[in-house]
Formats: structure tokens, sequence, C-alpha cells
């Protein structure tokens, strides 16, 4: 059961959604094209289905919808932003513009943020580095799922890291990853369907395998990319540990299991060590290393080379990060967004609230 | 069949043989410092058991003793530094030293290098940051032994990340990790105890998972992090990636299946797209973002809370990224540094080339 939707009459909505909430006109657009970002390039979970959410949180004054956010600290390729608890939405494309701005300056810009929120997909902040011949790099720390290597507990969320870099003929090469052997919204994907979950993504309270792709529920944990210390989990723990430190220890906002959580019925951690959710962006000019042009060329020969290495038995082709997204943006585009009912039903009882018609 | 020595021997002895290739003292020292780290920490794929390895690369004139190391291109945030076809081991710490003292100036500093060689472990480079209370990273290229996923082609190195993190009481989180299921050094522990490989780590010519620890021997592939599409191997595939690129597209070094191979009998790939292996550093200055003290009692704060965290049955404990390696180096800092037989004579057969006694 889904209707498909363009995307104009998703943006008008959730823009009026926000609008609603009490964000400005600027914030609202900002927030919208950061949201549906996740829907057109087809990472379903991360786009409006999770709009009610962003709503219940600013109704629990988790989310202010008219922050001050403010750079509170800074040298010439670094600054801290405080996201006044404002949509990670409005916050990450702020502190991705800052961090742009200082690489025009003086070749890079690094920036860590604190008291932020969900930011969406981390591609899309990473990717507006691109229009600059910058490489754009974005993560963020998230309420925890993954238990570490070794441990049962919840640690670390899902952890994302996105790297955008430019090409020239070729389109550009986009990784935009969870830390964990698989992202949440594919285990989501598997409950709707009442399918059981691959060994390796998910383990359940006591630290044992299963194939329960609703063992959240249970006190089950998500695993971090290579599922086992045999397989390399202690690489993907690494890795969302890096995000963590780098989003939260460096800026002062809350980490690991102290990361707040995305679900407004669940209560706030109690001793947090910091302000809300953390996140940290990066933009390098290409010619802060060598020239833009002579790069592309070179980026256009390395995507070239690789979509022509042999393929797999039974494989077609080999893919380059990127691909699937804009692929699927391409056909979303001209034949519009597609929504489950639960996801339109959410979307129109959250229009109610603010007399929004979807 | 083990004998140990303790680490000025082994020191002594690396150092006259990189003096009789031609090595000025300085460099002597440096690239064997470089080298031994690998030893010490337990690594010991990459320290003194490759010394040989270096000497046939500078007989086969792939590598300079005596380059002269420059950097070709620069920002106040960035560099770009040619290596010269020395060696790696000297390479990387001067350039570093060159993104340290651009974080001091400004913040952060990012160094790009091409015509470079093997740099020894990633790790040792990344912690030169920690005493300045900055985070180093350090990330290599490497001759191709890895497929992406979907292909059977060695498009990639096993390109390892590493990031070190200071902390104040707790000793520095440390992740020095291939972006490959697991490393190369493994694989030869396995070969030489005749054992099996578990599934994952490696497939064969046509594409087929096996459990062949030397399949690489015959055609085999070394797999990315996350071994197949379902546990996630396009995102190691990704990571190997973007070290690829930030090391040697971004610098003019060659890139993917051109990267120039470790062993010297294995010729030069034709038509190389640029100057030698690349490598890719950055430090960041804490107190550009937050005060080192504030940063390092939360540091303290997250690794102990990780410490604690409730471990999986059986098991004794959560580790932190670097614990294996500096207890292993606190072992054999007392202890010395176990060789196996054919390590001993590979060095002893290395010695006499130089009229050196190991």
């Amino acid at each position: 059961m889904e209707q498909t939707f363009s995307y104009n009459r998703l943006y008008n909505f959730v823009k009026a959604v926000f609008t609603g909430m009490g964000c400005n006109e600027t914030d609202a657009s900002t927030a919208t094209k950061a949201l549906i970002a996740a829907d057109i390039r087809g990472i379903d979970s991360h786009g409006v289905a999770r709009l009610s959410g962003y709503v219940r949180l600013w109704e629990a004054k988790r989310i202010n919808a008219t922050p001050e956010i403010q750079i509170v600290h800074e040298t010439p390729s670094t600054a801290v932003v405080d996201g006044d608890a404002g949509l990670g939405l409005v916050v990450a494309p702020f502190a991705m513009q800052v961090a742009i701005e200082k690489a025009k300056n003086v070749g890079t810009g690094w920036v860590s943020v604190r008291n932020s929120n969900h930011f969406g997909i981390a591609g899309y902040h990473a990717m507006m580095a691109l229009e600059h011949d910058m490489i754009g790099i974005a993560m963020t720390n998230a309420s925890a799922l993954v238990a570490p290597t070794f441990s049962i507990e919840r640690m670390l969320g899902t952890n994302p890291i996105a790297v955008a870099i430019p090409a020239g003929d070729q389109p550009p090469f986009v990784a935009d990853m969870a830390t964990t052997t698989a992202s949440n919204g594919k285990l989501e994907i598997l409950q709707r369907k009442n399918a059981v979950a691959p060994i390796g993504w998910v383990q359940d309270q006591s630290g044992e395998s299963t194939t329960d792709a609703g063992i959240l529920k249970n006190g089950g944990v998500m695993l971090p990319l290579g599922s086992d210390r045999d397989h390399g989990s202690h690489k993907g723990y690494a890795l969302g540990s890096i995000v963590d430190i780098f989003s939260a220890v460096l800026s002062g906002a809350s980490y690991g299991p102290w990361a707040p959580p995305f679900p407004a019925y669940v209560p706030i951690p109690e001793n947090m060590p910091g302000k809300g959710l953390g996140h940290f962006f990066g933009a390098m000019r290409i010619d802060a290393f060598r020239t833009a042009d002579e790069f592309k060329e070179h980026m256009d020969n390395w995507i070239t080379r690789f979509r022509n290495a042999k393929t797999s038995p039974n494989q077609e082709r080999v893919l380059i990060p990127g691909d699937p997204e804009r692929e699927m943006e391409a056909i979303r585009t001209k034949e519009g967004i597609p929504l489950l009912k639960s996801a339109i039903d959410d979307l129109t009882q959250t229009g109610i609230r603010f007399n929004v018609i979807l």
C-alpha cells in the first residue's frame, strides 16, 4: 500500500509543519530541504518518516524552534558551534557553512557542534562542499543502540560518517555510512516485512547472535561494522568511537551512553556530561593540495577504473559510493516519492496538529 | 623456535642497515624508531620482518636513501609533500611534523604526500601528535590486494587509518586499523601455522569464499571490512577508497591498482598516474576546540565508562582502542622482542649484505 508524492508537495507540507512549530521562513526551508534529501535519495528511514519524531521532541521542549546558533570558540581553521537545542536540520547546515568559509580562508575548516539534535542524513551536509570544489565531511553521534566488541551494553549510536569528493565529468564520490554492520533503517524494513535479519547485525541482551530483527525492543543491541571480533568488529567500534569523540567530546555535547535519545518518550539520561547531540564537519579546498582541474581529471580516472573492475559472478557492475542514492534521486525526482500507508497516516496526523493538509 | 632481542639490540642493528644503505645519521635513526615501533607494539608483520623488503626496494632503486623531501604546495592549514622516493619511514615523520606545525599556527594541519614508500605502522605517526595535546591522524595507500564489493579484482591496498586522541590520567585512545576485515599480517600468521582463515577474510580468484589463508598466492583477494554486501563490505570498500583518494589523488601519488607493489620482484604497474605511494596526515590542536584540560577530563570519563561497560558472557573486559598494543609495549620493553627463526635468518642475511652483525 503505497502512494507517491511529488517533491514539491512534500516540501510544502513539511515546511508548513516546521513553520507551525515556530521556525522562521529561512530555517523552515533549510530544515525541509535537509529532511527530504533523505527521501529523494532513497534513505526512507531518515526523511519524512521522522517528521513526527521531531515534532514530539519539540513538544517535549527538547527542540528549540527559534535557536540562537552561535560560534563559541574558533581559530582560523576550527570552530565550536552551540546549536542552542535547535533542529539538527538547521544547526548542521549552519556549521557546515562555517567549515566552508574557513576552508576558503586557510585551506580547510573543521567544526565541532554541541547542543544540537538529529540532523537527517550525513551525506546531505557533506555534499554542501562539492559546489565549492571542496571535499566535505560530516558525522554525528546518536542515541546509544550499539554495543562495543565484547560488550552487551548500548554505548554508541549508529554514528554515521559521510565523505563527499568532487569529480569532473563523473558524478561525485559520496560515501554515507553508519559505523554499524547494518543501519537501523534496514532493521525497520525487515520488521515491517516480518523478515529475519542476517546473523551479525544484532545480538540479544545476553550477548547471543540472533536473526530477530525486532530484538532492539527486547534489550538487544546493534553490532559495530565487522559484526564480531574475528571479522573486525573492533574496527567498527573504533570508528563509531571516533565519531562520538570528534562530535561530542571535542565540542562539549553528551557522548556515549549519555547521548540524548530520539524518541521523546525515552527519558533523558541522568548526569549528562555535555549539552545535546554533537556533530563534526570538515571542508577541504581541493586547490589547497593541487589544482581542482588536475584533481578532477584523476578522480574521473579513479572512478572509471573502479567502475570497470572485473565483476564477481552474477554481479552486473561494481558500484562507486553514491551511485545508488544518485540513481534513486533521478528516479524519484521524475516519478515522485513513494510513501507507505503508515507513513502517510503519521504525516496526516502531524498535519492536523498544525492545520496543514498533506 | 623463537629468540628474544632487546629493543636496543634491534635498534642498533636496524640503524646500521639503514646507514649502510646510505641514509644519514638522522634519517637512519628516524626510520629505525618508526620501524621498530611495530615490533615493540606487537604488530610483528610491519616491523623488522620487513627490513629485507625495504633493502630489496633500495637495491631495485625504488627507494632513495638520500631524498630531498620537499613541501611542493601549501596553504596555512595544508601542504603537499613530495617524498623524493625516500623511505616512507622517513617521509612520514617529516610530513606529520609539517601537519603539527600548521596546527600550532591555525588550529589544524593536513598534509597529503606523494612519491613515498611504505611507512610502517600508521599508529606511530598519528601518535606523534599526542605530546602536543593534538589529535593525530595518519593513513596510507598500499599495493593492491583488496577487491571492491561485487568485484574479484585487486583494486585497493589494505589502506590503514590511525587516529590517536590524548586523554588525561587514562592512556590515549589509539585506533590503528586496516580497512579490510583482517590485516595481511594475520593471514601470514595463519599460513605459518598451516591454519585456515575464517570465512569472510579472503575470496578465491573466481569470487568464491574460501578459508585458504594462502589464497593470495593463487589469484585470491582480501575482502574489505564487512566481508560481504550483507555485512557492510561496501562500507569497508568506501573507507579504503577514501584513504586512497586522500593519500594519492589529492597529492599526485599512484592510486588504486597502480599503487607501487612492496615486493621488489613485482614489476611496477604500467602507465602509473602519479608518483610512488601516497599518505595523508592530520593534526588537530585540542584547544582549537576547547581547553585541553576540559577535553582530557571528559576523555578520561569516556574511557572509564567504556572500560566499565557490561561484558558479554565469557569476556573479561571491554577494551579501548590502543589497549592491546600498549600492554604489549610494556611487556616487550621489559622482556624484549621475540622473533621467529625465519625472521632472525632473514635479518642475519640482510646484515651480511652491510657487514652488520645482529
